[in-house]
């Protein structure tokens, strides 16, 4: 057989050991604060049954699910000729009933209809797993790619609004990422229809308002009209596009414009509580109140949150919302539920840029024992395996090779210390330490070994 | 639309939070183990190209391989008459270019010669992710399920081998499962073969021998004898078969019939190294030398490995060998390895079964700030995220339910403390801290509470 060129599908990637490193920094660190708040994991499978998955994600989302080709004669209940007809979306019916994942939140909310009577409301849960979407791939999208979502499910309660924005914040301050949380409600958008005229056309209304930052107003009011919104209703919207500054303007602006809307008025409502709350609550990042946020997915109903990295061109790194009713497709109705979702990949992404990770992270070895041959590497493997019960990560090179090839490939890792254990030392018990970074070699007892690597450990913040 | 009765596709499986506390426990044991040796992660993308998939794993494997229906109009190029023969494997062939993979073994091959001038050899990898595999489910088997793989490649020092039984032995000995780790080697396998003149049948003489263990010895040489094996041959192949007792007899009878093949020969000598170091270094759990374990992979060309657990029907918990040619059929031919792969979801059934794990595991946060209305619940959020800054999990329930509902939430989701905090406490500055297990109350400063909850936190080994 030829030997074939090695090569993963367009869209997906390998991570190295260096970027292994780099992304559990970014999910541990995630994962620590999910849970100091109370927050479970949970996880499902990669793939789901299609009828889970379908018409949930729009006619687009469905377009770009993964099949699974099912197993065994998948053909045999097919009867029409297949390359005759082409009728692709019957012949792709019968032959698949299972996909990859889309996004972690339908899967959650087939988990907690499935297992209702095992949880506790309300259920604070998170989950990080990769997903799948046969999107185009271009710089920064994947076909593959992880998601980072913590949801409330079961309370209506504010406090959830408050909590997460919270959990957004502490995210991107431990991270070292600076961020804007930006804030709005899906009432507020419903009573701004309304209140000029238009509370049929709130979807495209909204669609439109999303892209007053990246567009400018003129081009905004344009697809206004377009989509065949009455002239004196796109003037009475213009102010509103227009408003900037503080939140406290934008109140009473809104407060004016909503009031007779009821809708809008309890969206009004809603978002005064969440922002006072986190006023009180100090928060590292700024937080503002954004009309024209709107985030694509039908299924949010009250509030919705999305957060933008300061100083970056990537778009956004986390959002979210508040949902009434996602489990009620699959049974269970009323249930209320608000969570949102972190971008690992684009984190990842911008904390390179920014230059934003430790440098000393990694999962390196703390030393490596160079084998000098039998009676040394024999010797040496005891002695390493003393130090990996003190916790320290230790390697010892498997054949007795030349020093230099041994020492590049110390280099080559990044591990710190080598240590050096030829016939004399066995004798007097002591250990050649040499440091990596400086070249410097000194003997040592072993316990002092253990301390100075154990110390340097330390620093780094290493803690396999 | 008529809700769905939710539900996973068979085999596969959620996990709630008890189970991913109790999974999560078994994976950090595992990755600190590997970690402490300088095993260093990776990961790879759930789909691989077909390429790279199809024709290692057998005629058998192909099959189960689930495979990614091609996205948009994927019979573009589909000629009428395929539709019209059913030609079904050419259709599949046509219609899907990746698949799932299906372990991490050849997903690692692929990486190294992929990225082989990214890596410094000898590379000591190790890799925890689910593999897909199209078999009928049954208890204990799944259809998506977790390996654990660790191996180092581009070194063929025996000193990989011990390394490796070295970290089995440490992670069951840590886990807390009694194993028995047996060794064979391939090459041994050979040299019987070889021995009793039946060299091309090697591998009809392996897989009836790997069966003894469970059919005994009559049906093994039955199964020789029908699959064509010359009677003296049998004949000359029962003393092995009837070998049991000390490693030191099983040597002397094997140098007498391995004495003319060079094979042969070698393998002992590889098996007598390993054992010896093994012996020296004083491991956990016991180990044996066993002439009949084949393994079924056909890659294997030198130590072969395989763990089972004591006291437990289950088979194999771990397994693994050295492959002198993994990476070929990939285009990087002669460089060696050697790896070990962790079956996760069959150590989680044993030690569930066994009840291994650790009483106090979970991921439940340590305290519950209960909600007594606005003031109290604004003020506990202060408290709280005091209590999460110094690394204690607080959660505050969202809503001010009835105090009874409150504490059965907290009661159910197995949460050791709730704070109260109401009028009273509020101008004294102290917190009532009702311990859940116990029913007792006490007015405590914060102080105080950080402490307790921090001791038991500690106790529990509980280290979010």
């Amino acid at each position: 057989m030829t030997p074939q060129k090695p090569s993963v599908p367009k869209g997906t990637r390998d991570f190295s050991p260096a970027e292994m490193a780099r992304r559990d920094y970014i999910f541990d660190t995630i994962r620590q604060i999910f849970r100091s708040y109370g927050y479970q994991p949970i996880e499902t499978p990669a793939m789901e049954n299609l009828t889970t998955l379908l018409g949930k994600y729009g006619e687009e989302g469905d377009k770009l699910l993964f099949r699974i080709l099912n197993s065994g004669n998948y053909l045999e209940n097919i009867t029409e000729d297949i390359g005759g007809t082409k009728d692709l979306s019957r012949l792709t019916q019968a032959i698949t009933e299972k996909g990859l994942r889309y996004d972690l939140t339908v899967p959650f909310a087939r988990y907690v209809v499935q297992h209702q009577h095992e949880i506790a409301f309300p259920f604070r849960r998170y989950q990080i797993q990769p997903v799948w979407r046969a999107d185009r791939p271009q710089k920064g999208r994947y076909r593959e790619f992880f998601q980072c979502d913590v949801d409330v499910i079961g309370s209506d309660s504010l406090l959830c609004e408050v909590e997460l924005a919270q959990i957004a914040d502490r995210v991107f301050s431990d991270l070292g990422i600076g961020a804007i949380l930006r804030i709005n409600n899906r009432k507020i958008l419903e009573g701004v229809a309304e209140s000029i005229g238009q509370k049929e056309r709130m979807m495209d209304i909204t669609v439109a308002m999303d892209k007053l930052e990246k567009a400018g107003l003129e081009p905004v009011m344009e697809e206004l009209r377009l989509s065949g919104i009455p002239e004196d209703a796109v003037t009475k919207l213009e102010p509103l596009l227009r408003l900037e500054g503080k939140i406290k303007d934008k109140f009473l602006f809104l407060e004016e414009l909503l009031q007779h809307s009821e809708a809008g008025r309890k969206g009004l409502a809603e978002t005064r509580f969440v922002l006072e709350y986190l006023r009180k609550l100090e928060l590292h990042n700024k937080f503002d109140f954004d009309i024209t946020l709107a985030r694509g997915l039908n299924y949010y109903t009250g509030t919705i949150f999305e957060v933008k990295a300061l100083g970056a061109s990537i778009g956004s790194i986390c959002g979210g919302g508040r949902y009434d009713d996602l489990t009620g497709i699959f049974g269970l109705p009323g249930v209320s539920g608000v969570g949102i979702s972190f971008g690992a990949d684009r984190i990842f992404d911008l904390m390179n840029e920014q230059d934003l990770f430790p440098v000393q992270i990694g999962t390196s070895a703390q030393i490596l024992f160079l084998n000098l041959g039998s009676a040394e590497e024999s010797y040496s493997m005891q002695v390493a395996e003393r130090f990996r019960e003190a916790g320290i990560a230790a390697e010892i090179f498997p054949s007795a090779a030349k020093l230099k090839k041994q020492l590049e490939y110390a280099g080559r890792r990044g591990i710190p210390f080598a240590a050096i254990i030829g016939e004399e030392e066995m004798s007097t018990g002591m250990i050649m330490l040499r440091n990596m970074g400086t070249g410097e070699q000194r003997e040592m007892r072993e316990e002092e070994i253990l301390f100075e690597v154990g110390m340097r450990k330390e620093e780094a913040g290493d803690n396999y």
